[in-house]
């Protein structure tokens, strides 16, 4: 067995044929340092993942890691399997959060092949795969199809059969899990930090977020290790030199959770994410941009079957070097703005007034 | 209800009036992984914060977090109602630290107005609230009372009348609280660092400390995050650009808990502070910049009517990219040393020789 | 007793003499933070330190810290006893694993001086020390032998007798502590990344471990820091601009940490070290540099006396701003490529086949 064999080099696009899974390696017990370091990454403050107390009075066992925390985890897994030979990270669609992940909580991840289309150019391919998170108990914590661009190992391997799976535009409000034991009528909003709750937000509304986050290189960096997370364009400044951007690129997942940490601000009753509809980074982002964002109210769920709580779908637009008070977006001719690095498409449980 | 109402703007000086009390929102659990991140971003070594097993053999039951780390984390939780505003901290008096906070304790904070009063400008006033910090069994943790100028919403509005409280000088020996439990007989001065013990230092006599410790952004961001500290001007680089110094500013906490882990060497037996008896931050501190410090013995209680440990009165200099060998200060004539950035006075215990 | 004792200056190479028992201060209590903190700053996988599954599989009763997190921890209670003087940190030998550390312990450090050798210029000398750590319960966790040249205080001082102990080449495969339980017939590979295992690696084979990973001076700072290694060089940005670099110098144990986790691609399953025989910094780090890999199979113990685990003895030699496919090395004349900046020799445990 030669030394080259030894080294990973992930899976080329004629490595995926639809049905094929994938048990990805290196189990991760997440603990309160896995949270701690998430607060100092990010400044995170919704009030559920922040403290115990607060979890318990709405029915909790404790406070459970941050949502996109757990996305981050079991993405982390994910990377030396799926992207590591991704030219482009396409999107995300079905996401939910199942079981809420609480420290001492064991992740591993597995993904199933269920889409393959070979571009036009033939070197490269989209890859569709819907991963998902298990505890120690094989309870599932959290699944989610997502896309992304490979190169093919030969240009000259034949074409597979085309498949494109169906996806939904949106998690509807039967597909959702709830956390076992929710019960929101105890919600302390000045607590919590903001008196809007549910009733409070209508659709089309859209909130200026105000604040704006400078990313360093040690912070992402830090992040990403931590998610291990082992995509070479986030660490490796040297061999980044020679590439298209000239400098190491941001973990996309750090720019999401920047977003939502900023949108504490105008949502922060937004306590749990319950559903990811889709993202796409419509930009790099680099050590040294300051983040802004702003989001929308996309949809209301009348409806989940209770009193205590409503789901919210939103949208949370991240821009760098550019704050939102004028909403940069995506125009008619579908340009995203210059200063867009993210569109993210998720579904929030707020309180609703009793 | 409009979308811009649901972004907080802060109080400004006409929200303040005396008696006023503020709960602060974001209670915060506390764990292990606040400490380990305190040691990663200060370097603090102080044995009782350090070791459970040191902290057992001076009567607590486990490692109490470090008392500056308390200090911030309930600070942090004031700054959305406080601070957001602030042009300029002002000051601090009267700080007392109570029933120290372990790992698991869950703290909230409260505020109220102790004292207002309007410039003569008409377009900025000053506020001084009383703040305290509690854990989950509402048992106090901390409290101090910090002054700060506000904006004025609008200049035209009417001057409140003018209540400026009377406070301490420094906290007396008989308001100090020590942790329950407590007693320093056992205390290992060899395995705490230094054989210096209260007996040891001289009213009057100075200390250079004489290590640095440069401070990179990505590391005062970290703390100030990690305390959920939001004041705008740590975080926004972007913004800062367009500001008086250019850059993002170093949260003032951050200052002194690196002069107070400086400050370890020279004073490695100051194993705990009991009182916050003022402050100024005669400079700002920008990443980039090395920190160094030196402390004077202000005064020392011959008793606390116990014999294992006194306290002792310290202030704490800091200053940057000037090593203190020389002991730079503020001159008869009022003028702080160019670089000089802190001047922190507070009370410590030291164990007393058997 | 005046103030400028009370600075702790460290001991110079009068200070030591054959014999010498230094306690060294700052105990220290190991949570799940630094375990947190090492994945952050290193992005280790390891299984057997990332997740309690993974380690009871193989006999243990939870994940215990990172070999190296432990070795950094015990090293860094020895620095201001042993090596604030020192002028260079010439070698390891001997080093050896014992007891593996679970969060939760708590570490103290002694060392002894076992030889002495004064430099021909007679302002410097050599100091050989075994330093060991042990836990809570009095048991040893590690042990190694360092040698440093140390500054004497006065030039004029006479010279000690000299004393040069014999140090193994490397650590014997008798002489090795396996952890208590371990018992490697359930490892999982897959789960561990990689199916190469102990029988598929060869005498004198290289491995390119591919990856590279820059170093931020904000992320060497809290490594550092983390540990309580108080090396001046490390941190004071400011007095170093004087100095023969003109900058920081990254502790050589964080260089030590970032190849052992870049060795991971390629030796996935050295899931353990066990020993470390020896190694060499052959050239400064500094922040912005991005460190590479790669290793060669110095020798394999064919027994251990048990079928589940094989020793490896690996010498894996990291680069800055060189990417390791060409191997770079120490030419036959002594002389080290101008990138290398490690040369770590160290054994670890692998699971053999079935």
């Amino acid at each position: 067995m030669s030394a080259a064999s030894k080294t990973a080099t992930g899976n080329f696009f004629e490595d995926f044929h639809v049905g094929r899974v994938i048990h990805h390696a290196t189990p991760r017990t997440v603990t309160s340092a896995d949270a701690g370091l998430y607060t100092a990454l990010t400044g995170s403050r919704f009030a559920v993942f922040s403290a115990d107390s607060f979890a318990y009075n709405v029915g909790l066992p404790g406070a459970p890691l941050d949502d996109m925390l757990v996305f981050h985890m079991v993405f982390g897994r994910t990377v030396p399997d799926i992207s590591l030979n991704a030219v482009a990270n396409l999107g995300y669609a079905g996401g939910r959060f199942h079981k809420p992940v609480y420290p001492g909580d064991t992740l591993t991840a597995t993904s199933e092949v269920i889409g393959i289309k070979e571009n036009s150019n033939g070197r490269t391919g989209v890859v569709y795969v819907r991963s998902e998170g298990r505890n120690q108990d094989n309870e599932r914590v959290l699944d989610y199809v997502r896309w992304v661009m490979v190169n093919k190992r030969d240009p000259a391997s034949p074409a597979p059969e085309t498949v494109v799976p169906e996806l939904p535009e949106a998690v509807g409000a039967d597909r959702l899990h709830l956390p076992p034991g929710l019960d929101a009528a105890r919600y302390d909003t000045a607590l919590a930090g903001s008196p809007h709750v549910w009733e409070d937000y209508a659709v089309g509304e859209r909130i200026d977020h105000v604040d704006g986050m400078t990313i360093e290189d040690a912070e992402h960096q830090m992040a990403t290790r931590l998610y291990q997370n082992t995509a070479r364009v986030h660490f490796d400044g040297h061999a980044q030199k020679d590439h298209r951007f000239g400098k190491r690129i941001v973990y996309g997942g750090h720019v999401i959770s920047l977003a939502r940490a900023l949108s504490f601000n105008g949502l922060a009753n937004a306590f749990k994410v319950v559903a990811i509809n889709g993202g796409q980074h419509t930009n790099p982002v680099f050590g040294g941009d300051t983040l802004y964002a702003w989001s929308e109210v996309v949809n209301k769920e009348e409806e989940l079957g209770r009193p205590d709580v409503g789901s919210v779908r939103l949208r949370t637009v991240a821009t760098k070097d550019h704050p939102c008070a004028d909403f940069p977006d995506t125009g008619d001719d579908g340009k995203a703005h210059p200063a867009k690095v993210l569109d993210f498409d998720y579904t929030v449980l707020m309180p609703r007034r009793a």
